[in-house]
């Protein structure tokens, strides 16, 4: 099979209309055929949430430089979706992003983008999300489509371990190079902002401080910081194998 | 400290008025002071969500059995409401459920109650989670008591590894005993519902076929069915360490 066979789902949580799509779009398609099936909205902040509640729906968006379906529904929705309803076969490869922000360390667990890399590796299908270390709309994206294209190349001819996806984060400044790592220990500190609403009484906006714990070599957030593209391999089995003996000699009643 | 003395924060995704977090906030106050904080409604397939585009309030209910306030946000808000604007001083234990639903295996990606659990986790306090192997409002909930009553003990003495939670998971029928698990590897194959709707066309309800592909001795959703109390260790850091050496052989370029 050639590249050109290849079939790429590209989805993320900023929304189909996104300036970090349209850029993993561009790239991806030089690797193969390119469906975007993305939310209509923004969704930051919906780690896996699925719509359950109400019925979602898809339309074809015109006027865009790449084949696009938009969903009225979350990151996992879309790739749902897509899989049944949208796509014509099943996908070689499920790419999320490009993020606008950073989705290292704790972040990942609220993040809409590797909620839809995750829903991906769960349905057994070669699943990387992209995000930059930068909330701005604006973020120069002009550098990182080498490195892009490279992980993505890597992981069509490749593959990933079963259960595996990767999680890239890169820097804002000139890339000194790509770490592989770990996730990094952090945790925010909230500082919910209150305001008086007329109606509502007092309510809060959520905010946080952020604080990181492990700046070791190839903690995520540090070597992002350090202007390293940073590679985190994920899994989707959340068990803390580490503990599993001792816990079964201290919980077990068989 | 006297059990007496221990202040442990109650939250679910069902809502504050849910039959599982009254049974679960019964059996707590036997092991010290029990502040409910919980979702006004249901909050199921929720995940690891988060309100930013609004602000979130809370409200005392009154003429509840127990200290309870309702919060218009997800699971996750209601555990950082809780821990920044609520409670007194920081709880020794974060219980989230009684769920009326398995959080067992994949399902725990999609879960509210296990977010809040891994919410509690990241914020470096002792974090369990209860649910329930059906999703039947009316579902029995007297024969488990004990067990969560031990488990929450046993944390509670004990503590639990730094980043480790617990996801317990109780069958409906008479209890065989219980067993510590790994998170069973399954996905959900899905199976949208569709319908004409006037004004949007076609639109889609997510439903889904569950696939178990882990059916080993000590997969969670296995032993449940055996009629085990499932305890799954968990980890808010979703590193696939076992892939770390040969990825950054593969991926580094430093």
């Amino acid at each position: 099979m050639t590249n050109s066979q290849k079939l790429i789902l590209i989805t993320n949580d900023d929304g189909f209309f996104s300036r970090g799509i349209a850029k993993l779009a561009e790239v991806m398609s030089r690797l193969g055929r390119v469906i975007v099936v993305a939310p209509q909205s923004e969704m930051s902040g919906q780690s896996h949430s699925i719509t359950v509640t109400r019925p979602i729906s898809f339309k074809a968006e015109k006027d865009m430089p790449f084949e696009c379906f938009s969903v009225d529904g979350t990151p996992v929705d879309c790739v749902k979706l897509a899989l049944n309803k949208i796509l014509p076969s099943k996908p070689d490869l499920v790419v999320a992003g490009i993020n606008h922000g950073c989705n290292a360390s704790i972040n990942t667990i609220y993040s809409g983008t590797m909620a839809a890399v995750f829903e991906g590796c769960a349905e057994g299908i070669s699943s990387i999300g992209f995000s930059m270390f930068s909330h701005s709309k604006d973020v120069c994206l002009d550098f990182v489509d080498d490195y892009i294209y490279d992980i993505a190349q890597n992981v069509l001819t490749k593959g990933l371990d079963k259960g595996v996806c990767l999680n890239v984060n890169f820097p804002i400044a000139e890339i000194k190079g790509v770490k592989v790592c770990h996730q990094a220990d952090a945790y925010w500190n909230e500082e919910f902002v209150s305001k008086q609403d007329g109606d509502e009484g007092e309510v809060f906006w959520l905010n946080g401080v952020y604080n990181l714990r492990d700046t070791s070599d190839r903690a995520d957030y540090r070597a992002i910081r350090d202007d390293y593209v940073a590679i985190t391999p994920m899994q989707v089995d959340f068990t803390a194998y580490k503990v599993l003996e001792s816990y079964a000699e201290r919980f077990d009643k068989i």
